[in-house]
């Protein structure tokens, strides 16, 4: 029996998703193989009504290494190898950005190359206070291009460039300063307070939050004036909708909400 | 006889304006009322050669706690209402921006939704070391998406959505780790600290100011080439006025420019 | 005799050159023969296989004051002259950032207007933990509109703001806690720290440095979902390089990889 590659533990009642990168022994590399596997999980994770906010994290002694070097060389880098495992990576992370549900990086270990793009990729990141962070792909000659996309839209130029550049690893406390994860938490509080956050966000409405985060990333995008039309809009559907109204008459009431969802 | 719902008070003979939100039983909540009052009012301010510098200001015990959802309610949430006033409450945003004068936020008690918004939308923020700051739409089934144009063009994309997606409220040492304000300073010195500031700033050539401000926020906006080109122009155009060469005399003669606002 | 302008040294074997701006007496100020001399030197240096890394100091008191207002005012700021002199500033700062190998500031005593933005351009920045950083042209009636494009895009706008509009220095600590700069360290060990970092930054690959610079600031420009279509394509191209293989060869194998720079 061959273990799985990835697991996915619920949290009963919650709504919290946890899915845990599960190829110790390789660092829990991203062979091209869990890339799509991971791609399948967000696309039904994002029809799937019971889950309302997902962790995402990895067994073993590290977060994740990034690609799959061997499987690289054993592919020979062929160009059409390389442009498929390429085209996959950037569809898994753009795939987290594009989930209609928070997503939260709970990082130890090592987070290194596109396993650094996946914690910048995830909405909001927990980190274990002797994590360490890398993009080096500059030592291996293969210089981390796709990784800093995230990267560089997480932290100041000079923070990315000097990570990009050196290639060395980066505290938790420099992750922290320079704003790639959240918040530090001894290794073992890691997993209790990652879930506490999620609950916290789970107990939201779905809606409400499947609205915001479209919305978050899309503003981002557009110029001042383009970002308030655009947001207006959002605005005046959001207030049409149930929870909307549930939510401002439980708070004027000084009650807990009950969502319903639309 | 009522109060008035702001309040103006001038700095004699310094060319700071200070605005007072002073609805404080409501928190200074944005009816639609106010914004149109402070819309009416940075538009006057616009062309008040006497004004140099704003602060935006709360009475009572809030800085300002968002739109009025009493108001809101009591509309019944019309899309009509709605589209008014979030049409509304985005002009009164990018007046601030668009504004030819410094606008310094002075925040004390709480500065949530709309009013960490007006927080954001100010060119600087000085912050009683006390105050806490959120964008909690999301409590009430209403995600803060237009809160977040201007949040999330202050502070890192993790900074913002940890604020976005709790709700919860952030103290002000964290809103100072992430640049939503620029000092703290203890409560009750907050309004002598502001002042000093803007006494500071208004010190300077009021052209100048109005020359920097525009520019700061459309170069932003450009590509690094297009940015460079329209800020060239704007070099050049700047050396023309009179009080540039008496700023550069004045500097080499190492005296104090007398600016006539040329 | 005359002093030259500019220095030129080289680190015996390992790539590094550092050009030291060198009119200590005009606190390297950028008159328009220094602007005309850094941009040919950069060209010289793109083209130049034996120089891998730029470190770019300053000789005597400053790092750099910025532009020569002495010149300004003797060229009685005639338009032609301003067309000319910001058009060659805005092409110095833009060759730092097209320069296809890392350049890093190496900064002591003050870094003001074009000096800030001098540091704001480069790669990477150390600076001495008694440094200090202004844009102050708003003192003399012109403001740092240009200096604003590279300091705007380093750090916070907050920040940004705070410096454009008080003109103030900032000191060396602020400077690393807004984003500016890389690191602090004493000043007596501020030669020597830049160039340990610059040789680390040497020893990789020079085509992997140089297609990485190249596509970290192309990216930075683009919507995610275009920054990701170029970068892919930038990784496929960076894996068919010589030195991607052997980079990824001596990892799996646990050697030094040895850069042929194909």
């Amino acid at each position: 029996m061959t273990e799985p590659t990835l697991l996915s533990v619920d949290d009963a009642g919650t709504g919290v998703r946890t899915l845990i990168l599960n190829r110790p022994q390789a660092r829990n590399s991203l062979s091209q193989p869990v890339i799509r596997e991971l791609i399948d999980t967000f696309e039904a994770i994002a029809a799937d009504d019971g889950v309302r906010v997902v962790i995402l994290a990895g067994a073993g002694p590290a977060f994740c290494a990034g690609h799959d070097l061997k499987e690289m060389r054993a592919a020979g880098y062929a160009p059409d190898y390389a442009e498929g495992l390429f085209a996959d990576c950037a569809e898994l992370m753009q795939s987290i950005v594009n989930l209609p549900k928070p997503v939260i990086a709970r990082v130890h270990g090592i987070a290194t190359a596109a396993g650094c793009q996946l914690v910048a990729s995830c909405d909001l990141a927990v980190s274990a206070d002797d994590a360490r962070f890398a993009t080096p792909g500059v030592n291996i000659g293969l210089f981390c291009s796709t990784p800093m996309v995230a990267l560089s839209r997480n932290v100041a130029p000079k923070h990315a460039m000097q990570m990009l550049l050196t290639g060395d690893l980066i505290d938790a406390a420099a992750a922290l300063r320079f704003g790639l994860v959240n918040e530090l938490v001894p290794a073992a509080e890691l997993e209790a307070r990652t879930l506490e956050l999620a609950r916290k966000i789970a107990s939201k409405s779905p809606l409400t939050l499947a609205i915001g985060k479209e919305a978050f990333y899309r503003q981002a995008a557009l110029p001042l004036d383009e970002a308030y039309a655009y947001t207006r809009g959002v605005m005046v559907g959001n207030l049409q909708a149930l929870d909307a109204r549930e939510g401002i008459d439980a708070f004027i009431d000084k009650r807990t909400p009950a969502w319903c969802g639309r």
